[in-house]
């Protein structure tokens, strides 16, 4: 986790505060897709091959793979997304991202953007008060593809020790 | 809701950097004026004409008008900062706002800058914990006016579905 | 707190638009070195004379100066890290920032920057629920040294009126 002592050396600064600004829009939307509930856009935000995983920051700290959500390809989060998109076995919710500013720590000669952001997530069930769900960190790998950026990894480590809900909700 | 798919075509992306940064900054000095308690400068931060609305996810999802507190025009939310300054009707309390990062989404031909920001509102009741009050989303329409932001149209829409107090304070 | 009148005269906007994202990446490090338990680093993040207390916004607004913690000068810092790092007195517990936008106010001929920033900072103790710690403000004034930012004074003013833990932990 020795995030801030890596720094860019291959952007300048103006480019890598343009880069920051990209990926705060793109987290913002990727946050709004989710809280507004249109799943079958949430696999647009990363590449064919993207990694995508929920852990918690134990088993993080720890080296531990297990996670309570495993995505390896975009073809694994469409078949989790139809599932849930014709599931519905819990109570309608609301989700909503607050997410702080977005912090570039590393881009590769191929061009693989390191960052991380972190993340409050809060959750209203009807006729009761809104509450945290999970506070988190995002660490991403982001690529660019035709103009855009893409998720080519997610992983979002929760601090949460307890898991309240089934999560089977992307975060 | 379809936020992500609006993009702004008229703005070169240096631009848009620059209004988002700006916005960001107007709506934190927006929130520090409320969490400050300066509520007499609150009406400055909108146009003459300006529509105020805080309004529930459910009643906004559902296209019901209703709102908590719905003001239009200037003149409207300057008699309702003045009726708050002179009552005291409830505990003495500190509110907080932490604001995400602002996502601008489209500028109109005619300037109307179109954007939208979550916040999570922190209430501090004397001697209870703090707690969330609200989670939610601000959706903006600001113009330029004699060189600075002004709001045309705030709307708050929270995800709360139990309201605590009497919430007469703007968001 | 009259802080949003404040506007600076001395850098242009696109200077104090950098000046911003750097302080937001200065701020997410800073965060990410005390989340991370990297507790040796936090005092780098100072000048040698600088001035750090943490202080209930009661305290503040009345001008009282007793904080939780309160450090005059970085050989301070470094004592209070160490006592920290060899005792370990109270449960295991990860924490998390959220920190929001932050606001350049004002840029001395000096050099001497003066900003603000909102925070959240969550909790979490092993098989308890993650739960808000602290709603905050950084109140800051940096300075530049070979190149960098280091903080020459940060006063965090938090709302809550019950502190629950020792809080002997920087924040």
């Amino acid at each position: 986790m020795n995030a801030s002592v890596l720094r860019n050396a291959k952007l300048d600064e103006a480019e890598l505060r343009a880069l920051k600004s990209e990926i705060e829009d793109f987290n913002w939307d990727y946050g709004d897709v989710l809280d507004g509930n249109r799943l079958g856009e949430w696999p647009n935000f990363f590449t064919e091959d993207a990694f995508y995983r929920i852990r918690s920051r134990e088993n993080a700290d720890a080296d531990m793979p297990v996670g309570l959500v495993h995505c390896e390809g975009r073809p694994m989060m469409v078949d989790r997304v139809f599932a849930l998109m014709h599931t519905e076995m819990f109570e309608p919710r609301y989700y909503r991202h607050v997410i702080g500013t977005a912090r570039v720590l590393d881009v590769t000669a191929q061009g693989v953007i390191s960052a991380r952001a972190n993340y409050a997530l809060y959750e209203t069930i009807l006729d009761q008060d809104t509450r945290l769900m999970q506070a988190g960190q995002y660490v991403d790998e982001f690529v660019r593809a035709g103009g855009r950026l893409l998720l080519k990894r997610r992983e979002c480590i929760y601090d949460s020790t307890i898991v309240h809900t089934a999560l089977i909700y992307p975060v």
